[in-house]
C-alpha cells in the first residue's frame, strides 16, 4: 500500500473551503502509487483526486501543474488541477505539498488491442502539438544526467553480465546524441496504467510526474516498449504490428523526420534503459521507511537486451 | 431559426487541424441562440460547442472567454474555451470571431424545485468567490448606462401606462445606487435555461456572454426573478419558499452583508427592469434580417410591476 500522508475527511472537508469545488462527500485511499500519496474525492461538485507530493520540489510541481493545466485547456483529456480560491494550482495539506486535480472516467487497459495503440498513438501527437506552447521548462529528470549519476551506485548491486550490459548500452547512448530531434515537454512515462479507456475509446492520460522537456521520439518509444508488446505479461518481445498501429497513427497528425526515422532504434534502447536505471534503483535503493508497489527491473534489462540484440529490426511505417 | 453564419463540416474539419481535439465526427446546428451562431461538434476527443460571435466585439469576447477559462480552472462546471495550438482562446472562422468550448451534460429545468433552487444558489456564490481573482474587466453591458441611453429609443413604442411604469422605474434606479456592494465577474444571466441538470443534480452553467463586472446581488436577483416564481409559465409572482431556499443556499458559503439586506427589493426591481428594457429593444428595434427566436416583453414588465408594487415584501432569509 502506498499512502505515505493521512488525510481525515475532517482534514479534507476544512482544506476545501479554500476551493470552489462544493462540500466533500466521499474520501478513498488509492493504492497503487509508488512516488506520492493519493485520495480519490468525491464533492457535491464533481469528482476529483487529491495528490500530496512526497518526494517532488516546487520547480518541478510547477512545471508538472502547469502542464496539465496547460493541456487541459488544449482540450487533452488529462487530469485538470483545479485553482484555489487565491489562483494557485499548488496548496500545502498535512505539511506536504499538494494539488486537487480533476478525476477522469474509465481504467486501464492490460492487454491493449490494435485499435487502443492507434487511439494512444493519436492522443500522444496532439499532446505533443499542444505542448509546443507551454512556457514552463524541465529537462527529462529521468535523462541521460541521471542515468550517469545513478549507474555507480548500483554497480554494486548487479551481476556481472548485468554489468556488461550496463556498460555497453551507456557507451553506445553517449556515442549516439540527437540534439535536432523535434522536442518539447513530454509526459516520459506514458505505461499502459496511465491511460484510461472505457467501452467507447480512450477517456484520458493521467500522472504526469516525470514529465520534463525531450524529444518527442523518446515519448514515443517509452509507450512503443509497453504498449506494443505479444504478450506483456510474459517478455518484452515487439509485436511489430501494434507498434506500426500506434506509430501510424502518431504520424497521421504529424509525419515523422528523416533524423527519427534513423534516431528509432537507438530510442528505443534508451527509453529501456531508462527504466531499467529506475526500477533497479528503487529495488536496491528503496526509500527509507517506505513499504511501496515495486516493479520488477528484470522486465526491463529483457526489454533492452532485446531492442539491442544485433539481430533487432525496429519497426517503422514507409 | 438562429443559424446567422453557415459552417460545413469541410470548412470546420480543416479549421479544427490547428487544435488538438481530435478528428470531427459530428456536427448539428442549435437553433436556440438569438445572438450567435452555435453548433454542437463531435470529435474522437469529446463533445464540444462551437460558436461564431455575430455581435461581439474582441474585448467583450476577451472578457468572456478568460472568465470561463478562469471559472472552469477552478473546477467550476461551465463550458472552458479550448485554446488551439497557438494557445489562443478566440479563432475566427468564415469571417467570424469564433471559440470552440467544451460541451456540458444535461438539460435545462422548466419548472425547477427546492433542490435545483439550492443547487442553483450554491454554485451561484461558489462562481462569485472564484470569480474574484479574476483579473479580467468590463462593466455589465447591460447596466445603468445602457438602460438611460436605450430608453429614449424605446419611447415611441410603449404605451402611455408602460411609459410611466419606465419613468417612475429609472428614476428610482437613479436614487438609490450602491456603490458599496460587493462586486466583482457576475454572469448577469442565469436563466433556467442556462443552467443543466441530470439525474444527479447540477450538471453546469452555460452562455456567459453578457456577464460584467456588477454587484454579486444584482446576479442573485436576475436568477431569483426567473427560478423563483410560483408559475414560470403563467406571470411572475414570486415563491418565497424558492426564494428563501436559493437565498439560504447561497448565504451557506458567504454571509450577505447588511448592505445587500438593504438593497435587495431595489436589486430584484433592477434585475427586472434590465431584461425589460433588453426585450423591448430586441421586440422593437430587431437587427436587421435576422430572423430570431423572440421573448415576450410582457413578461418582465409584469415583473417589474409586481416587485414594484406598494405591497410587494421580497423574501429573504433571516
Amino acid at each position: 500500500m502506498s499512502v505515505f500522508t493521512p488525510v481525515s475527511p475532517e482534514q479534507l472537508s476544512h482544506w476545501l473551503k479554500s476551493y470552489s469545488v462544493g462540500t466533500l462527500t466521499g474520501l478513498e485511499p488509492i493504492l497503487e502509487g509508488i512516488e506520492n500519496t493519493n485520495y480519490f474525492v468525491a464533492t457535491t461538485q464533481g469528482r476529483f483526486v487529491l495528490t500530496l507530493f512526497e518526494r517532488l520540489g516546487a520547480q518541478e510541481l510547477f512545471f508538472y501543474l502547469g502542464l496539465m493545466s496547460h493541456l487541459a485547456r488544449h482540450g487533452i483529456p488529462c487530469p485538470a488541477p483545479v485553482a484555489d480560491l487565491s489562483d494557485n494550482l499548488l496548496g500545502s495539506l498535512n505539511g506536504k505539498p499538494a494539488a486537487l486535480v480533476t478525476r477522469l472516467p474509465g481504467s486501464s487497459r492490460g492487454k491493449p488491442s490494435k485499435r487502443d495503440c492507434a487511439q494512444i498513438g493519436a492522443l500522444l501527437v496532439r499532446m505533443h502539438l499542444a505542448g509546443r506552447s507551454y512556457g514552463g521548462y524541465l529537462e527529462n529528470p529521468r535523462g541521460p544526467k541521471w542515468w550517469r549519476a545513478t549507474e555507480p551506485k548500483l554497480r554494486p548491486f548487479l551481476a556481472e553480465d548485468h554489468q556488461q550490459l550496463l556498460d555497453k548500452e551507456l557507451r553506445f547512448q553517449a556515442s549516439c546524441r540527437f540534439p535536432d530531434l523535434p522536442r518539447g515537454p513530454v509526459h516520459a512515462d506514458l505505461f499502459r496504467d496511465n491511460a484510461l479507456f472505457d467501452a467507447s475509446g480512450i477517456t484520458g492520460v493521467i500522472d504526469f510526474y516525470f514529465a520534463g522537456v525531450d524529444s518527442w521520439l523518446f515519448d514515443v518509444a517509452v509507450c512503443v516498449n509497453d504498449w506494443c508488446l505479444v504478450d506483456p505479461a510474459h517478455d518484452g518481445t515487439l509485436d511489430a504490428s501494434l507498434a506500426l498501429t500506434l506509430l501510424g497513427a502518431y504520424a497521421e497528425t504529424r509525419a515523422f523526420t528523416a533524423l527519427e526515422r534513423s534516431a528509432w532504434p537507438a530510442m528505443l534502447r534508451a527509453a529501456a534503459l531508462r527504466f531499467w536505471l529506475s526500477r533497479l534503483h528503487d529495488f536496491h535503493l528503496p526509500r527509507a521507511g517506505k513499504l511501496v508497489h515495486m516493479h520488477d527491473p528484470e522486465h526491463f534489462r529483457n526489454i533492452l537486451a532485446l531492442r539491442s540484440a544485433a539481430d533487432f529490426t525496429a519497426p517503422w511505417p514507409d
